[in-house]
């Protein structure tokens, strides 16, 4: 394999997680065709094991090109890999001179909330996720912007008290959020989970314990549609992040730098966009 | 990484479905105490990219011990592997003279049946997989053992034309199956869909859509217990496979194995329980 090549790496911090997983599901299906194989190296976020890594597969020449799910790079080893002629695409977090594939985290937000006020909604509560690592912070962030803008472009008062934050993403945080707006008597008539679809099924069982009528009393939008949203009761509307769109991308990207088609220093940028799904829940 | 080693090499046909990506939940959290590394290698099922991987592990000395996901192995590469001192572990689908880690299936429908029937039910009808490759044959297989024994040892006619068969696993089977047990007036007072949870998912939309109450009218017993089975309504009542366990099992053996204290030539043999977890749908 080192000599036959038409292998990819593919660098995260983990494979068992959510995220990584759906954009898996956008890699995969492209193996199938042949010749190009991956291989998974999950670098648990450790420094020292990320970098050993890194260099492994660039000094052991294991691969014809390198995708890395949101594991930085500082700009010594990029030009390292570059100098050997191997490409580097990175998803979600970009690296200065890296190609890179993007989510539109903003759009996402808007998107949702836009729906929310032209339904007529005026108070529109926010569960957002933690500021914890790096990756999570600029999505946390981003889709707080995207929220505060639409509250702003349609002339609406920005209320700082009505966005709370969750660490785990969980159904139990979403029901624990609902009993905190509920004792302040916050006064919502929609909540918007970008922390998540399963924190927004919390949110819908807490309500519904407390008779709230949804989406009648208080409409409920989520985040990601996972694999059960549209099975939930009422079903979710939510917006669907492009996960594997994004691996399919990343993935044909890859090729493309290695067949010559686009120039390792060329810097590719693609955005992609979130999308919308109306159910019942809102 | 080829000279200091402490790396896992793990084997599947793909790792973007629900059972690895559940196995290897079980797998990496044992990564951030190192010293081991994993790398992960989807083998897409083809024959020749098959070989080609587990030579290129082998020759190319990428690993200290390989963990292997119902990837079949012949004896001549088993033994090849042994020769160099580099252990293997099987989930799921073994390999005479390689260590391997089971669930017991036949158990599994066996618990959920027998409980069927401790309720009272006289006409259980089965949703199964179909039969398509090695490791789904095994599988389906052995979960209508477990189905056929308990209705026999409780004395029970067993009745073949109740029992069908999905190819896709999917909520829209689910619905599907119910709708020709209805227009064949099947006359059921329980299903047990061996094929999993979003099929049960599926069978309790299409019955509620009947105006036939769960568990009231006709219980519903789920398989796998996904992330959502819990906030379901009815709250699924499934069987648990230890998926994770199965992977953290196979991981701890693989370091026992890499440090001594299993030889490469005993054969360890693991087979777990799995659960039967009781909620509202039966």
């Amino acid at each position: 394999m080192a000599e036959a090549m038409h292998t990819i790496a593919v660098v995260s911090k983990l494979f068992s997680n959510f995220f990584v997983h759906e954009v898996l599901q956008g890699i995969e299906p492209h193996l199938f065709k042949g010749p190009y194989e991956v291989n998974y190296y999950p670098t648990t976020g450790r420094i020292d094991v990320e970098k050993d890594m890194l260099k492994t597969i660039l000094y052991e020449k294991r691969a014809d090109a390198v995708i890395s799910i949101s594991v930085p790079m500082d700009e010594e080893l990029l030009q390292a890999y570059k100098n050997s002629g191997i490409p580097v695409i990175f998803i979600e977090e970009s690296c200065e001179g890296g190609h890179t594939v993007k989510v539109d985290n903003v759009k996402g937000s808007y998107i949702a909330t836009e729906y929310l006020i032209k339904k007529g909604h005026k108070k529109i509560g926010v569960l957002a996720g933690e500021f914890l690592d790096k990756r999570t912070n600029s999505m946390v962030i981003e889709r707080l912007i995207g929220y505060r803008k639409a509250i702003e472009d349609y002339g609406m008062t920005l209320n700082e008290s009505i966005i709370k934050h969750v660490a785990y993403y969980s159904f139990e945080e979403g029901r624990q959020k609902v009993r905190e707006f509920l004792s302040e008597k916050a006064g919502l008539d929609a909540v918007f989970c970008a922390a998540g679809d399963l924190c927004a099924m919390g949110v819908i069982e807490e309500l519904r314990e407390n008779h709230i009528k949804i989406p009648d009393d208080i409409s409920v939008v989520g985040y990601d549609d996972i694999m059960t949203a549209q099975y939930y009761k009422p079903a979710l509307t939510t917006v669907k992040q492009p996960l594997e769109e994004m691996g399919s991308d990343a993935f044909e990207l890859a090729v493309k730098c290695i067949s010559g088609e686009v120039k390792i220093d060329e810097h590719r940028l693609i955005i992609l966009d979130p999308k919308f799904i109306i159910r019942k829940s809102a």
